[in-house]
């Protein structure tokens, strides 16, 4: 695997900056969350007016030999035919990011099918037709792993050369809310319960199995004594392709978008990798899937959106793309109480 | 005043509509709030294929005699300044109406200065040069808030005319959140304490003052025997006209965006004069202000953004326009399970 350089945010414009949010048209402070936002972007971007140029949220699809157990309220097959979806310009993620001329690549990570070799707009980084089943092995092997985080590398660089300073990630596979829960169990010390959740849509009976197969996985893997072969032991590869974009992104200096719990899993593998990772993130919203808020809370971040979404795909940072780009707006657009003649405050 | 006649929302179609989201190629209820939304907007059509059309802003600006009080962190003179801020296109508001492609219309509601008579773009609805400071007077006569109302309501007709069904409504007026306060005050019950809040930016000395004259300003007017003889009391001429063009917007059966706290207080009295107005609206954002998360629990919405935005203007609703759209669009362009040939759940 390579080794990502990814450099501290410089901090030199921050007074700069402040002083320009400052003395915008509007109370001190009135913009709430869109400021931190337009400092972040302004820090990251080393710029007093910084821009989004060819957002681009990249769907890696894959599949995890763990659905195989009942984890997961969907058959393994709607991983392929959601590709086919995506493809043919017909799920969520297509709809947003039509809407907010964002571009979509679609990754096969590691898909259980053959995908035909004339199939057209598939960028094709397969690892191999699924993980293992991680309940009686590990679900990949760390060559597969390093590869996964190292080809993925590939697609945001290439990105990334197409003109990308701005990246948002999402994924489909049925079964990965299972492989995140436990990554975020052994990454944050909470126990598994607090760390799964109903994923598409399990019932009752349907949770309780999951921890108990989860639970199991646990006994037989235990903690490895690195997050390399954590990530091995539990998968999956569409996580390993999360994780080495956006270590890819933040070398690049790329404003990165982090989608919901399977995303933000990703973001704290890549964080145990390399921290300074985290001011390069954008936190886009908080998901219904019960172990989201927690995580967002364990890593100290407030998302822009909390409308109870629990789809993946990227469909969080699609609609928290407009929001990102009010914050650069009012940046760059909005009149200054000087330019404007404006009074200011009384005291 | 006009009796405004607002028909309950017809739910004739929610079956249908609930069958189309579920049957998107989605887990069922995995957008969350963009589920309910597309329903409402659904059932306010009539349509299972609603579109949302020249999208409208109205910003109502007026003064406020209470102001002279010291209850605001800025002088006066900043609401005439932000109106012509406004018009240069220099706001906060501009920048998002321009982002969306929402239009905007600026109305002088009360503002307490002589615009030129040659000044273009702003839409003239002068009820006064200011309210009249209510610790000492009541805000406006009868006459004057009947006549707000309806003028109001012409204005929203006018828009309406150009092809609009999806409108909001913004605020600018030095003072305002003390009148709104004591407003939502009144009409919930809450005591004071509960509603107000540092408006623009007051400090622990200054909101005490704010309370303190606030305090006595409702023990010289009491609770009025009626919501109208309530808003004529505590005022002010720019709550009054986002009442009648909230009225308004409703008897047409539009999609109404309530903004933040002035906005949700001036829906208060709408709702107090018709309950039936509540099914039309969408309320986009939490404000900052301490008194808007009591009123909105208290009203029973959860609003779509809570991003500390306390800067008024309908920057809140600008910023949730893009949201809206979204459950509009997946609603109209979602694949279904059928036409992509999607694997449904196991059970």
């Amino acid at each position: 695997m390579r080794k990502y350089k990814i450099e501290p945010i410089a901090r030199e414009l921050e007074a700069d900056l402040r002083f320009k949010i400052d003395h915008k048209t509007k109370p001190i402070r009135s913009l709430g969350g869109l400021e931190g936002i337009a400092l972040q972007i302004g820090l990251i971007q080393r710029s007093l007016t910084p821009i989004l140029s060819n957002p681009t949220i990249v769907v890696y699809a894959a599949d995890h030999g763990i659905a195989h157990e009942g984890v997961s309220a969907y058959p393994q097959d709607v991983t392929w035919q959601m590709v086919y979806n995506f493809l043919d310009d017909g799920a969520a993620i297509n709809v947003f990011c039509r809407q907010h001329n964002i571009a979509l690549r679609i990754v096969d990570a590691g898909v259980n099918y053959d995908f035909p070799e004339d199939l057209s707009g598939l960028i094709r980084n397969k690892a191999a037709k699924s993980t293992k089943n991680f309940l009686k092995a590990p679900a990949m092997t760390v060559k597969q792993a390093k590869s996964c985080i190292d080809s993925s590398a590939n697609i945001v660089r290439a990105v990334h050369k197409g003109g990308c300073n701005t990246i948002g990630f999402g994924e489909m596979g049925i079964g990965n809310t299972s492989s995140a829960s436990v990554l975020m169990s052994l990454l944050t010390g909470f126990p598994l319960e607090t760390c799964i959740g109903r994923g598409t849509g399990l019932d009752d009976d349907q949770l309780n199995h999951k921890l108990e197969i989860l639970t199991k996985a646990m006994m037989r893997h235990g903690q490895p004594d690195s997050v390399l072969k954590t990530l091995c032991a539990y998968g999956g590869f569409e996580i390993a392709q999360l994780v080495g974009g956006m270590l890819q992104a933040a070398e690049l200096r790329m404003i990165i978008l982090v989608d919901g719990f399977i995303a933000t899993v990703a973001f704290l593998v890549a964080h145990a990798i390399d921290p300074a990772i985290k001011d390069y993130c954008i936190f886009c919203h908080q998901s219904a899937e019960q172990g989201h808020g927690v995580l967002l809370n364990f890593i100290n971040v407030k998302p822009i959106l909390n409308l109870n979404l629990r789809l993946g795909e990227g469909t969080g940072a699609a609609m928290a793309f407009p929001i990102i780009q009010s914050a650069v707006n009012f940046l760059n657009e909005m009149a200054s109480f000087e330019s404007a003649a404006v009074s200011t405050r009384n005291d």
